[in-house]
């Protein structure tokens, strides 16, 4: 499934021979390689604002002041750009929200560590919108290779927070009778919640309440014999960092 | 706020000098306003295919069989027929979510009822779309007319499930110190947790997930002196108006 230090799919690209094609090219695959990575950047920020669906060859060919056949050599479609731009995304996530983690003790560190970085990227994205989010809304019902790229890589991401309360349930932290699944979707719940409120009703205190929700999850959950420091408080949704280094 | 009886707000019109003079033309009005709402439910059912951006007069006059200029002539914009698919939504959400609840008694079976009704209206969606989220999506970044009926119908719906809580405290169903607020927001995490799960990752227990999650909020804040059924067991998802009628 995953191990517990990495998150990434492995790189699969839609168009295999064109990636052979370009590391054959002696020399040409660094630089081309480099323009291909800056290219994403700015397409991935450009989907942050106007989604996957608003990127266009041209306007990330704009945004990047090349021509848009450039940018099409690079990609060979819109697709294909857009494939690059939810890994892109994937990579990101994972190194701002996942990867510090790792620091953490396996089980309720790493999970509410797990929980508050996942709670600072969703609301550092109140301005440019979550792909995941909005990916999900703009291709649930289109079947294809985007919305397959889109759905790997936000089951992956399930998959490591199903580990990290696997983990806790290990470490003594949690019940053994804890059901992993329901926890991840009420997690879920709370996030999408966070960004409903948070973003599109301007609801002030709904890092707050994604935080009280979370520390119910865990307080109901939780092994009644482990020493896992004060469950009943929320953590304090600006200080995150501070939470997790207090909870162990 | 709101009493009990309805979640509507008050009909605004953006023009309210073209109803004006709709209706000062003798005869025409009730005719005009039949062909409007004719209009406006076919729109709404293009919005929940595509969204309320991809809403055009020219879209909804192809499908009407209407002339753009007659389609026109009922909205004066795009932004006003968009407008009117929002609160058509609202009336259509009221008389399926909301009206049927108030055959029930106030308190715990008025409150499960209401998120019973809900979770069937989501999943009934799950072909179609909510516009509650897919709008949210696409206006929580554009300031507008569009995104405040959005913003102000979904506010009166919080509001009604809110009443339903404080009915329920009343009651004596529920404890007084339960936070009304905090339990709306997880509710509402339950249900967008539901569609994300149900209609993105195609995941066939997502219902059962949330009504699981329900039932725990009202565990949590059950009053225990308080008669209102079992309440460790999910109400079966499936059929919703046996577990209502059960209910009490």
């Amino acid at each position: 499934m995953l191990d517990s230090t990495s998150v990434t799919p492995p790189e699969r690209s839609a168009r295999p021979e064109r990636q052979v094609h370009a590391r054959s090219v002696a020399g040409a695959a660094p630089k081309g390689q480099q323009t291909k990575a800056a290219v994403v950047d700015a397409a991935l920020n450009l989907a942050s604002q106007v989604g996957l669906e608003g990127l266009s060859i041209g306007a990330v060919a704009e945004l990047t002041h090349m021509s848009k056949s450039g940018v099409f050599a690079h990609f060979g479609s819109r697709e294909e750009l857009q494939i690059s731009v939810v890994r892109a995304y994937h990579r990101r996530f994972e190194l701002e929200v996942f990867r510090p983690t790792l620091t953490q003790p396996r089980g309720l560190p790493r999970l509410r560590a797990l929980f508050a970085n996942w709670v600072k990227r969703t609301t550092a994205e109140i301005d440019a919108g979550c792909l995941f989010i909005s990916g999900a809304t703009e291709f649930d019902d289109r079947p294809g290779p985007v919305r397959n790229a889109l759905v790997e890589s936000f089951r992956l991401w399930q998959a490591a927070i199903q580990h990290a309360i696997a983990q806790a349930k290990k470490a003594g932290h949690l019940r053994v009778e804890a059901d992993e699944k329901q926890i991840v979707f009420e997690i879920h719940g709370l996030i999408l919640a966070l960004h409903y409120e948070a973003r599109f009703l301007r609801l002030p205190d709904s890092i707050e309440r994604a935080a009280t929700g979370f520390e119910t999850i865990i307080a109901r959950h939780a092994n009644s014999n482990a020493a896992i420091g004060p469950s009943s408080t929320a953590p304090s949704p600006h200080s995150p960092r501070r939470r997790i280094t207090t909870a162990h």
